[in-house]
């Protein structure tokens, strides 16, 4: 199994993206031959790769091409992503994953918690690797700890109708685009990019991240699920309010609240008037429109980097991720 | 609360541990004030610090002393334990940890899952601020991805009554002497010691943690819980064939083989039964005699170390291992 077919119109990133998927394969090594297996085949099972992508490309903003270096920050940058993928599953009790049992599904929640901690510490091995050649790949700047603290904060969170837009942002900040920015960042200092430029990138990263989880959250309301027919809603039934929601309950909050009270016991008629809630307060409208606001932000920051054809891929993938629709 | 009781006859290390943990405390930052609060409360209950003290008396090995980078070292160490016991405590369902509510108890599994993961990567984030003033202390050095492949190794052999010892030792390398090896290197690093010194100090750490855990594991046995005033047998019940069940399986696979067809539904009287078997084929001295070699290893490697008042408190604490019962 390839890489995604969204790459298919990139041919030289899709080739750097199969070469990064190679070296995570090559680089699990579990005594168990069937664990191994099923790591790999979950690796392999064609998640986006947005997160290498955008190390990749940000890697040409610099004067110096190191591609192994930048292929290991890649790896170990998607590796991060899959480990709390895999952790995800097990907290949600997901049943599948891009059409594949998940590992907690066919081996059991507590193979699935190891298997994320070992992708996670397989991350750091990888990155350290590179630390010497590009000292300032360092993990505190990284603050990859942040990821897991918007996690937290967002759990904690759960059921709460008092959320507030700012906590919101904080939250997705963490959780998505931290990563995003990481991404960004370490591809622009593996090819030595100065530093102003890596802050760019940084933010530009942080900008995107920001916007691909607003849609992200609005597609759970909007999106209708291949499998149901109608829209997920699963962030709902686990208590987690997102933008459509909290801007909602901003307008209407009583009758919403009362609603909510129910918690995860909300039957599919109160799915609908919570739906239509949100409808007629524009929350979907309010939520896009910060999504534009900004993906707009990361395009300004792309805007003063240095030229170069990475740009014009760069642009075209943020602009799309405003369409997108899975 | 402070560290340990088992410290109090070496107040000089005793101080270093507290310090230790302080900087653990003062390095978690979560948004949401409980959990934060409950982490904090975590840490600070007790458990024995046995990583960063090894950490911190294999600092003593080379020239220099840089007290902040070893602390930083040794706190990240920890850091690393302290995520696999809030890991652990999800996959074995356990209410209490040293007297207090685990963080899955308290908050649920989906909250442990990533407070585990928060602590695994502030222990990288912490590691690499160090890795420019020591640059040999590399995560890949480390092969902490090793630790967790011990463990999926482990679990993917539950209750399978063929498992040899071969299998068992490279199960309790890779999950306990892995880390062990690593707290005492990193230490020696961290003091600039010579790097045949630093293999030393691995090695110390590596056959002290094969002692170590075969002591563990014996002690499920052979050790009286506190609260249950008989043998706990977790990892019977779990399927996690330890080494003086293994020796019993070489010597009568057929009865203890039929017995253990129950997998988790032993009743008292088959446990006994087990314990009886164990017993016959002189499980527990067979075990206790092969965790005595590992032990005279450790001390072998101490030897030949350079001299210095923290040869005699490892020396000590290796030798005290054999004897505890808790």
């Amino acid at each position: 199994m390839g890489v995604h077919k969204m790459w298919d119109k990139y041919p030289e990133l899709k080739r750097e993206l199969t070469e990064v998927s190679q070296l995570i394969i090559s680089s699990i090594h579990i005594r168990d031959e069937a664990i191994e297996k099923k790591i790999k085949t979950m690796i392999q099972s064609g998640g986006k790769m947005l997160r290498p992508a955008y190390t990749l490309l940000c890697a040409q903003i610099g004067p110096e091409q190191d591609p192994e270096r930048t292929k290991a920050v890649a790896a170990a940058l998607e590796c991060l992503h899959l480990a709390t993928l895999v952790h995800d599953d097990v907290i949600d009790q997901a049943d599948t994953r891009h059409g594949q049992t998940t590992i907690n599904t066919a081996y059991g929640n507590k193979l699935a918690i190891y298997t994320g901690d070992y992708l996670l510490t397989l991350a750091f091995s990888m990155l350290s690797h590179y630390a010497d050649s590009a000292p300032q790949i360092k993990f505190r700047g990284f603050e990859a700890d942040k990821i897991l603290a918007g996690e937290l904060t967002q759990l904690h969170g759960e059921f709460q109708t008092s959320v507030s837009v700012k906590r919101y942002l904080a939250q997705i900040s963490g959780k998505t685009a931290q990563l995003f920015a990481i991404s960004c960042y370490a591809g622009a200092l593996s090819s030595q990019a100065k530093e102003k430029n890596a802050r760019h990138a940084w933010y530009l990263g942080h900008y995107f991240g920001m916007a691909f989880q607003i849609i992200d959250d609005l597609l759970d309301y909007k999106g209708k699920s291949e499998l149901l027919g109608k829209p997920a809603m699963n962030d709902l039934n686990q208590g987690i309010y997102t933008l459509p929601l909290i801007y909602a309950l901003k307008a209407d909050p009583q009758k919403l609240g009362l609603l909510l009270q129910k918690r995860n016991t909300l039957t599919d008629a109160d799915m609908v008037a919570v739906l239509e809630i949100i409808e007629k307060h524009h929350g979907y409208e309010k939520a896009l429109s910060l999504a534009r606001r900004y993906t707009q932000k990361a395009l300004k920051e792309l805007r003063v980097l240095p030229d170069g054809t990475y740009k014009a891929i760069l642009k075209e993938l943020t602009q799309d991720l405003l369409d997108r629709t899975m």
